[in-house]
This record gives C-alpha cells, sequence and structure tokens, in this order.
C-alpha cells in the first residue's frame, strides 16, 4: 500500500460487497481494499440456493465460481483481485468520528481496529424466523445461506422425509416446493395473506399460479396462520400447527421473507428508514459522507412511484455494488431506483412481475386501467409456441405504463423486460402499443399479446372497449346474458354450461342480433377475450347498451376458478 | 349499407388491409368496407412461407387461420367482420377527383367502377427479379406468396435436388437455406455485397454468422455477382455464372429484396418517396386526405435518425392496418415509427437486430462507442444455459443508445426487445446498466450480458477501458504484445499460438508484471472479454501505456475468424 492510497473497508461478501471491490479496483488500482464477511463462503450465488435444493444445479461449487470456472475464494480475490477477503470475521463496531471499524475474527475471538476512509455496509438481511414455538425443533429451516441448503438436502435425503409444509407463499417458497414435488414430497404451502405471493402479484394471476401448484400436486392453504410447530419423541418436528387445522410433517421451512441487517448501522448513529433499512442518498451513501450501503441492507426507489421500497434481490445489489464501487474510489455515480421486476419458475409455469399491481396503485390513489390478455410466445401456426397470460396496468389519466404480470409455460420474461424498460423511462401504452418489437412466426407473433395488451388498454380508456372482469362475471347475476360467440368444435372441447348462456358463434353473431334478449346486459365470451370484443363492438353497433366482453375469456374463468 | 354510411374500399389483403378492415369495422359498426386482392388467398401469414418450404409449419393452412382455427376466407370476413372481401380482384385505376376506383375481375375480365370515401392502398411489395438472363427458367423462384411457397416445395421433391443456389444473403435467403440444408439438398448462398445481411448488421456480427452457416456445410460466396443462370436440356436450370466462377445447380431462389408496389398510387398522382414508396404522413395519409397507404407499399420514419427508410415487416403492415383502421373510421391516431427491428433463425443460431448499426451511424456522422460482449442467456451455473454475443452501440455525445444486434443459439430476442423499447424512449446506457432487468438463475445472470454491454460503453466513455476489435487485432502487428490471461485449463482446451503471446493467468497477472515487455501495446485476450478489461486496469496501474483488452475475447476471434 502506497501512503497516499485510499483504504477501503467492506463489511459483506456476498453481491454488493465483491462488486464493489472489484469495482473499486477497477476504478482506483492504488487503493487499499479490505472485505470482511461472518460466513464462509465469499461471493456465493445466493439466489441459485432453491435450485440446489431442487437438484438442477448438482453440486454448490458453481455457486462460488466464476463463469470461467475459477473458485472465488479470498486467494482469488488477493491474486485476481489485489482485495483482502477476510472471512469468518465479524464487524462489530464503527467509530465514525475516529473512521474505525473494530473487526473480530470469529474462529479466534480476536478482534482488531481497523482506520478506513471509505467504509461500505454490505450486510445483507436475515430471514425473518416466525415468531412461533417449535422454530427450534430438529428438521426446521429457512433458507438463505449455502449452509442452510446443504442442511436441508442432508435432511430431506437423511429421514427420507416424505410430507413438508413450508410457511409463506413466496417466491422461495414456491421455488422449494417445486423442488419437493418433483422429489414425491407431499408438501403443503401455509401463507398468512389471502393469496400466493401476497403484494406482488394481482389476485387473478395468484390464483392461475394457484390453481397450477394444486393442479401439481400440492396443498395451498392461504389465509391461514401458522400458530406453532410440534414435535415428536426424536425431537423432530411433526405436526404444524394453524388457526385451521393441524398438519401431520417431517419437515419444515419458513420463508417469510428477509428483514435487513442494520444493527451495525444502527449502533454507528447511522441514520434507518421507516423500512428498517440503511437510509441512503441515490449515491448509496448514508447519512455518513465516508459510508456507502448498498444490496438486501438498502431500501430502493420505486422508479414507479419514487417511493421507498424494500425489495431485495441479487441483481440490485450487484448494480449497488458498482455504483458504490466507483463513488468509494472517487467517482459520483447515481443509482436510478428498480421497478421491483421478479421473476421465477414453480411447476412448470414462468411467472414475472414488474413495476406495481392495480392493488398498490389503488392504494395510492391512483386510477388504472388494465388488460389481462392471455396469448402466445409465438406466431399461433409456429410448432412449439407456449401460452402466456398478460396483466398490463396503466395510469387512467395519462395511459403511462406502471406495471405487468406475465404467467404461463412461454416466454415471460422478454415482455416483463420490455415493461420495465417502458417504465423506466415512463412510457404509455402509446408507445407500447407501436412498439417494433422483434418479429418473425419462431419467435412471437405480428402483434405480440404484450402490443395487443397495450391496445386493449386504449380502447378502454378511448371507451370502445368496455371488459368485465373474471371477479365481476362470478359475481353477476341473472342481471347479464352471457353471449358464448365460440366455434361449435370449441364448445366440444370445453362445454361452458350456464342457465345464463347463449351460443351464437362470432361468424353468426350478426344474423343473430334478433335473437338475443335487450332487457338484460350481455357480456360477450370466447376463449381468450379477442372475439368477445369484436362482438362486443358488433353489440354496440347494434343498439345493445352497456354490453361487455369477458376479460380473458373462458380461458381465464377456468383458470383462475376455484 | 345506410345511406349515411361511410364507403372504404381497401386495395390489398395481405396484412395491413385485412388489420385495416377489421379495426375499421370495430370503430366504426356503419360503415360499409370493401377489401379487393389480386391473389388467391387473403390474409394470410406471408412471414410463415419459409418455415413451410422448411416442413416446421407441415400445412399451408396455418398460415390463413384464426388463432382459434377458422379459416379467414371472404365467407369469415363477411360473417364475422362484415366486410365484403372480393379475391381475384385488381384495382386499376383511382379517379380522386370522383373519388372513384376501377376495380377487374381476373377472372371474368369484367370491370366496375367503385365510390369511396376513404381508400386504403395496401399493396404490399413485390419481389425484386434480378435484371439476369435465365430467370425464366425451369426449377427458378423467387418466394413471396403461398403459390411461390407450394411450388418451391413440389419442386424440390420432383426434381429430387440434389444441389441449389440462392442468390441474396438477407433473411428469407437465409431462412430457406437453413430448411435445404436440413434436407441435405448441398446449398450455396451468393450475395453480392461483402457480408451477409448486408445493411443489417455490422461486420464482425456477419461473420459470426457466416462461420456458423459454413460450418453446417452451406457454402457462401460474398462479394461475388450473379451474371447469369443457364438452363440444360429439360428447360431446367442447371448452372449458375457468376463474375467469379460458375456453380451447378438443379434449384435457384433468388432472394434480393422487395421493392414496393406503387404503380396504383403513381399513376393515381400521389406523391412518392426518394426510396420509391407512396409518401405518407404520420398519420399514414397520402398526398390526397382521402386515402391512406400503409404495409410493404410505404416507408417508415426511423426512430433512431428520423430519416425515412423502407423497413418491410409484416408486425409494422399490422400496426400500419390499426393506424389506418382508426384514421379511415375517424380517428386521428399516428404511427410512431420504427426501430428496424428484425430477428431469424438459421443453423441453430438466432439472430436479433434493432436501430441502426456502426456504420449507419458513421454515414451519418454520428460518432459511435460499442462494446461486443459475449455470453449466457442464464445464469453460468444453471444448466442449459446457452451462448449470446451482444453488440451494442451508443452514441459518444451523450450516450444515447443507437442499435444492437444479438447472435447466438440462446435467447436473443429478449435483449433486442429491451434494446428497442430504449432506443423507442431515447434512452441511454446509463438508463440501461442499472436497468432493473428480470433475474432469477434460469432466466439471466444477475448482471445480464446486456447491462454489461452497456457497463462497457460506459467505461470506454469515461476512458477506463480501452477496447481493440478483433479487426484491429487481426490488423496488428510485431508493435503490440498479447497478454492471455486465461487459466492453464483453458489454455489445454483452446491454444492460442502467436509469437507475440505471452500467457499470465489473472491469478498471477499481478506477480508477472516485471516479465512483460515495455516497449510495445499490451492488449490483454482473455475468453470473452472481461477478465482482459480487469486486467488491462492492472496493467494501467502498473504503469503500462496505452495498454488494451481484446473486445469478445478469443471466443470471438475464433468465431469472426476466416
Amino acid at each position: 500500500m502506497g501512503n497516499g492510497a485510499k483504504r477501503i473497508i467492506i463489511v459483506g461478501g456476498v453481491a454488493c460487497g465483491p462488486k464493489a471491490a472489484a469495482r473499486a479496483r477497477r476504478v482506483d488500482p492504488e487503493a487499499e481494499i479490505i472485505l470482511v464477511d461472518r460466513g464462509t463462503y465469499p461471493s456465493y450465488a445466493g439466489c441459485g440456493l432453491p435450485f440446489y435444493v431442487a437438484g438442477a444445479i448438482k453440486a454448490l461449487d458453481g455457486l462460488f465460481s466464476t463463469a470461467w470456472g475459477v473458485n472465488r475464494d479470498p486467494a482469488f480475490f488477493r491474486n485476481a483481485k489485489n482485495v483482502e477477503v477476510r472471512m469468518r470475521t465479524s464487524a462489530e463496531a464503527v467509530d465514525r468520528a475516529r473512521k474505525e471499524i473494530t473487526l473480530r475474527n470469529l474462529e479466534t475471538g480476536e478482534t482488531r481496529v481497523e482506520r478506513y476512509d471509505k467504509l461500505v455496509l454490505a450486510t445483507g438481511a436475515s430471514p425473518v424466523v416466525p415468531p412461533i414455538e417449535g422454530m427450534n425443533l430438529k428438521n426446521v429451516f429457512t433458507l438463505r445461506r449455502p449452509e442452510d441448503a446443504e442442511a436441508i438436502v442432508k435432511c430431506i435425503e437423511g429421514i427420507d422425509a416424505e410430507k413438508a409444509v413450508i410457511i409463506g407463499g413466496g417466491r422461495i417458497s414456491l421455488e422449494v416446493v417445486d423442488a419437493l414435488n418433483a422429489q414425491a414430497v407431499d408438501s403443503t404451502v401455509v401463507e398468512m395473506m389471502d393469496q400466493l405471493l401476497p403484494g406482488a402479484i394481482d389476485p387473478e394471476i395468484a390464483k392461475i399460479l394457484e390453481n397450477a401448484i394444486v393442479k401439481a400436486g400440492v396443498t395451498v392453504y392461504t389465509s391461514e396462520k401458522v400458530l406453532r410447530l410440534e414435535g415428536g419423541g426424536d425431537g423432530g418436528v411433526k405436526k404444524v400447527v394453524t388457526d385451521k387445522r393441524e398438519i401431520e410433517t417431517d419437515f419444515v421451512l419458513a420463508a417469510v421473507g428477509v428483514k435487513p441487517n442494520v444493527e451495525l448501522a444502527r449502533a454507528a448513529g447511522l441514520e434507518i428508514t421507516g423500512l428498517g433499512t440503511v437510509a441512503v442518498d441515490e449515491y448509496l451513501r448514508t447519512s455518513d459522507p465516508d459510508i456507502y450501503a448498498g444490496g438486501d441492507c438498502v431500501s430502493c426507489d420505486s422508479l414507479v412511484t419514487g417511493e421507498k421500497i424494500y425489495a431485495p434481490l441479487g441483481s440490485t445489489a450487484n448494480k449497488h455494488g458498482r455504483v458504490i464501487g466507483t463513488n468509494v474510489a472517487g467517482g459520483a455515480e447515481k443509482f436510478p431506483g428498480v421497478a421491483a421486476a421478479g421473476i421465477m419458475k414453480t411447476m412448470g409455469l414462468n411467472l414475472a412481475r414488474t413495476g406495481i399491481t392495480r392493488k398498490e396503485a389503488a392504494a395510492r390513489g391512483i386510477d388504472t386501467v388494465s388488460a389481462l390478455v392471455p396469448g402466445q410466445d409465438k406466431s399461433h401456426f409456429y410448432p412449439g409456441g407456449k401460452d402466456i397470460t398478460i396483466e398490463l396496468t396503466a395510469a387512467a389519466a395519462d395511459g403511462r405504463v406502471l406495471g405487468a404480470q406475465v404467467i404461463g409455460p412461454g416466454d415471460v420474461a422478454r415482455r416483463a423486460d420490455v415493461v420495465t424498460a417502458i417504465l423506466t423511462l415512463r412510457g404509455t401504452v402509446d408507445n407500447l402499443a407501436n412498439m417494433d418489437l422483434c418479429y418473425a412466426p419462431p419467435f412471437a407473433s405480428a402483434m405480440d399479446p404484450l402490443l395487443h395488451a397495450a391496445n386493449v388498454i386504449r380502447n378502454k380508456m378511448s371507451g370502445v372497449a368496455k371488459g368485465m372482469t373474471v371477479e365481476e362475471f362470478r359475481a353477476a347475476g341473472d342481471e347479464i346474458v352471457v353471449v358464448d360467440v365460440r366455434s361449435p368444435a370449441e364448445h366440444a372441447k370445453l362445454p361452458f354450461e350456464d342457465a345464463r348462456a347463449v351460443k351464437a358463434p362470432l361468424e353468426e353473431l350478426r344474423g343473430r342480433l334478433a335473437d338475443l334478449p335487450r332487457d338484460k346486459r350481455a357480456v360477450v365470451m370466447c376463449k381468450v377475450g379477442t372475439r368477445g370484443y369484436e362482438c362486443q363492438r358488433v353489440l354496440d353497433g347494434a343498439g345493445f347498451v352497456n354490453s361487455a366482453f369477458l376479460e380473458g375469456g373462458l380461458q381465464t374463468l377456468m383458470e383462475t376458478g376455484e
């Protein structure tokens, strides 16, 4: 170390910390950079852990390696990056006045006080442990660190688990339950809120997801609270007691979210936000200008609402690391915020979401217009196309895109990423509707379902299209007549028996208008909604009052059914 | 027809025309709408034709059907949409003063004069027939209409073609050659310009594509002009004579582009652009306010340069149709322009492009900064990830994203579509670098190659990263030393033997600095460029002057090699 070199100490060695170290090194070849972490493994890919449990990733090694197959151990950091990594080292206290940090070697118990010029807190988050009795029983887990994943795999194999209960219906839960179900473990998900992925997706998408999971053989209980866990004679968990039932089990995973690790920051007198995260400005600088924080211990600005949100994610932590690395090395880069994009796969379904949900918008007093559009990820005439259902939401006032959710066995990531790009740049459904997305039959339709969704919203905003959601449809009684405009072949395949229904295929509707009752509200139903809208316009033209089309069609009605 | 109803006549029944008819009907339930077309099949999916030739689409029927399996024939249009479709009908002349159009029934020869309130020209384009001798020989084709595709399939089967020559190295050529190669037809592509897909992609991406095609067994000749075709005794083509050689063949497809069909518009005195297209304003209105035009007979504004470009595509034609349908029914919708996005697959590679190339930018006097980044479409530790190579280009002045090309067996569409969204909304590499794209190991890396490409450009713009392109590398002589920072395992797998090369794995480089010559320019080479950049920074820090890293690494050097 040269005498004039800057001394940068980084606390936390998973994603943000190592990235900050590597970036700082590239920007400032002179700086002394020290990274400390409590754990055993530095720089591991935490998001891969559920897939290790699933067996899709055969060994943990890959999670610790570079893309070119080199283990990211302390020797690697020293040799390749000239960064000193101290594992099994705890940051105990920060003396901001003296710009010193106390580090404890967890193996030897020895403490050292180190001077810093710039300090980075990348202290991450810890799993929330439900405050219930029995969490300390054997075969009860949370999943956060590689050690957890190894223990879970060993446990499931060791006890030859037949039954599992997953507490919480979030992303990690559903990734793990996918793994357990594939291993023929009889699995039950218990979620306290009234849907899976609460807060992340709208109810109809959650219902499509839940139905697919249940169809795959998993039991799902929503609006149900776990009260306690009970053990057997061997000290292992045997029973999960909820407010509604008792569930026998061999294994419990509690995945009810994470909480930011802010103890060090709080003790150092740094400002903490109302979300319980370390407060940072757009440069990711804390209330102390020589201390930066990023990754899972901070919150981010929502690109949609401008509000602070807590959306911890490995990709964001990496981006934070780069911004911090630049800034501790003397730069001035800003982190703009997040769309809160998320993606997962479970039970053969892919699910992506970005921006805000209708419910979140409503809670903020934003009037929205949504479209729910089932479609395919390739041209319908090209083999191998897979279903995707898109829910797109825009602001009623100006058509600004606010968020989207895409679910199905098909390519959901592409559509969600396009929406993320649009909401990052504050685009509207007008921008989206005419967007020149890639088109060739093996890759997309000439009018991708995403563009179609934008057009449905525009048609609703201009008053041309009048949708009825599946929820509204279910709540409706005899005041409506259901005009089923599907073809006879489609009826044969998927009958819709309802006393209120009248069959009038699209191709015959214009000749059948006289047969339709005019004293009831006509709701047109087709397979996915496209013909329904077209026929709603036919009825409008024929003077039917207040007609509507069933959004997402019979397919969505079935997929969201009880 | 009510007396007050508007009379809309649409010329052209493939993509734009039927879409305009359907949209006009939904907006105006009263209008009388007549659609005419010279052909036999209305509303077919022309972009599917190469895949019918390939056998991926087993029957042409699918190209004529709705997503719910109903044939889009005139009866369908009449019954479902109340649109009168007249096939085998030619529009002969437009009398704009009288607002009348003369239509000829091509079966009976009968002509009729029809009055219109609004006229839509969706007259499409025709394949350019190379002006060479022998194009009228048997077994010589262009591919534009379903009849062409059927004839090609019949011909290849009928003559049991062993050899084929494709004139032109564009998208349709490469889709068809993929089909022929899969059917063990010995195929040769002859392209007049110096690369495949000239104008659409930059040379290094074209070289990756060409090498893959050649590796698959296809012969590719670029910078070679076909002079004439010669036939045998049976009247069938036998030989293609170029300016460099003679090629024996049983079959010729000429796919050298399309030209807009503007004869009707020109004869009617409508303004024609310098590109030979029907001139339209942003409402897609021609120089006559009662006549609209869209689809392959018009040009579009480039969203990047603002200039008119001719980029005919089925998806654009559909969007045009909707805009025109709205406007002829009394609305006022604008079409914003295109990114000139395109995507194709051939020989197991996917290739997407959007915006402008470096060369196009240079021709317009725009200084650019590019990044060429090989990567994977999933996290490197998740199974099933596939390679993609991204070339991203931005304006040097302000980092505005100008275009991208993505090639590889992996998911190229997602990355190209995100770039299209960004350039539609005039975003920058700063916007892209921190964009919250979907992340989970089965779908992407924490830092997607696309984000990485944005960061490479930012690093170049700030002077931190100094790339050397593979072209520059090839042109370099003994004035450089190549610092190969790959691991011994990588050397063993893929040796790089070059007198100028020094081996110094990343992990050892800092200890080996004294061994490296300082009198030559150090160019760091790794597999894909990431470590190369990191090591270039190490060299910078050690006082090496003017060091650089090989962009895209050895992988790109190999993939673009002769």
